[in-house]
């Protein structure tokens, strides 16, 4: 089911801003019960994502209200498009112009059920992502360099791919974020030059606070993760997840996917 | 009028990898008497950014048919926006899918008539353009830089801005390409590591090359330009026209722009 301006169709103006230039932003998240897990924090991210490209966001309780609608009865993913609307030809933004609004429903992925494997192997990416600290961080509908990443390899039993910047700074994977522990303390990318800052990324950084685990968050190395004692990625969709091999390298449990998968979903805040 | 795959709508699906990532490409393009102008170029540069991003492009003659349909009886403007079609979710392109492909119409701009003056205002943007090698030069649907650069002005006698890259080389304007004369040579900022290679660019360089005017193609700094002798910027649209103003600088008409826009018409390769 999708909803558009609060309307059920599956179809969106050939002239949207969206489609034109990827002039928007997004949001995938899960729903369980007909309710979307981590509301709360999936719409700050949403709002602060629409502030960072001055487009206006939808009220709370009406968007929240849609990804109700849409959602399936068990488990399922909800995806929010938010776009500056239709606008005249040209790169100028209209002015004071209601967002269009896609709200809609997909199937919960076989790998993100509660059954699927803890551990994923993952590869390294040989595309390097560009650095623009005027859109870094932001989950906007700009993919392109996603895309091709994700195009880097087609063997299933490969998960995810880590990416890193034109400097050779990891950044994080194609549809997760990047975490590792190294002497007890958790290492995870800055995301200020390129990179999605994700709503399980804020959350996982919230939860190690909580259990007192000291956190670095800065300009990190291949090299880095190689030295690890235990390598995690995580999004919204399948929260945390072991990296048992990257490439050539392979890494045998040390606890922590569990206990920071399980602070993940604590709802404390 | 708007053909989406060859039929008459005015919408596409909400489920398109166009507006889910801004895959896909485009091209801007003036038609008269119901003819695409420079209509090979503007196909040679189609396929190619299709290469570029492995997306299957429409057969010229059906591509072209579908131009003359939408466009006007007099001057007119085409867009073409060529998509990965719709997708599961998730960034992997579906293999051996067809585009989706979009042909519409639209008035000539006021700005893009023989009447509109030669000489244009221009101005420096703030956003820096960040160094993507494998995006570079393509014509794709991933514009928010562009977006967030034209944001920057509203003032109506400024027609266009003028962007750095992250290093500081000048690369071109928000929706032109640029050039200038100095000591009687043609220079053009370098678009292998970020901005779009124009049609008009690429019709230009050959039209000196026929002028046998030296032409300088590389890393180009601001100050460059405010020792040039002329500065014009091109698209398909508007063609050749003079910078008279950036910002604070100015400069008196020397001749060449005339001269190379004439170049830029002339129907003979």
């Amino acid at each position: 089911m999708i909803f558009v301006n609060g309307q059920c169709s599956d179809t969106v103006s050939a002239l949207d801003r969206g489609l034109a230039y990827g002039d928007g932003v997004f949001r995938t998240l899960r729903t369980h019960a007909g309710q979307p897990l981590w509301w709360r924090d999936h719409y700050a991210k949403l709002a602060a994502d629409c502030a960072a490209l001055l487009l206006a966001c939808p009220d709370e309780a009406g968007l929240r209200a849609e990804v109700c609608r849409v959602a399936a009865a068990g488990e399922s993913i909800a995806k929010i498009v938010l776009t500056r609307g239709t606008g005249a030809r040209g790169y100028a933004p209209p002015q004071g112009q209601a967002c269009t609004r896609i709200v809609l429903s997909a199937p919960l992925p076989s790998h993100a059920h509660p059954s699927a494997p803890v551990d994923i192997n993952a590869r390294w990416c040989t595309l390097r992502l560009a650095r623009q600290p005027r859109l870094a961080g932001i989950k906007h509908l700009n993919r392109l360099e996603n895309v091709l990443a994700r195009a880097e390899w087609d063997d299933p039993a490969i998960f995810e791919g880590v990416l890193c910047d034109d400097s050779g700074a990891v950044i994080g994977g194609v549809m997760s974020n990047l975490f590792w522990i190294k002497d007890g303390e958790l290492f995870t990318p800055d995301l200020s030059q390129c990179g999605v800052a994700g709503v399980a990324r804020m959350r996982l950084l919230r939860a190690a606070a909580r259990l007192g685990i000291h956190t670095h968050i800065g300009r990190l190395l291949p090299d880095a993760i190689l030295a690890a004692e235990e390598v995690m990625i995580c999004n919204s969709v399948i929260g945390v997840r072991r990296v048992a091999r990257l490439d050539d390298v392979t890494w045998t449990p040390a606890g922590w996917t569990t206990t920071l998968n399980n602070a993940l979903y604590e709802d404390v805040d």
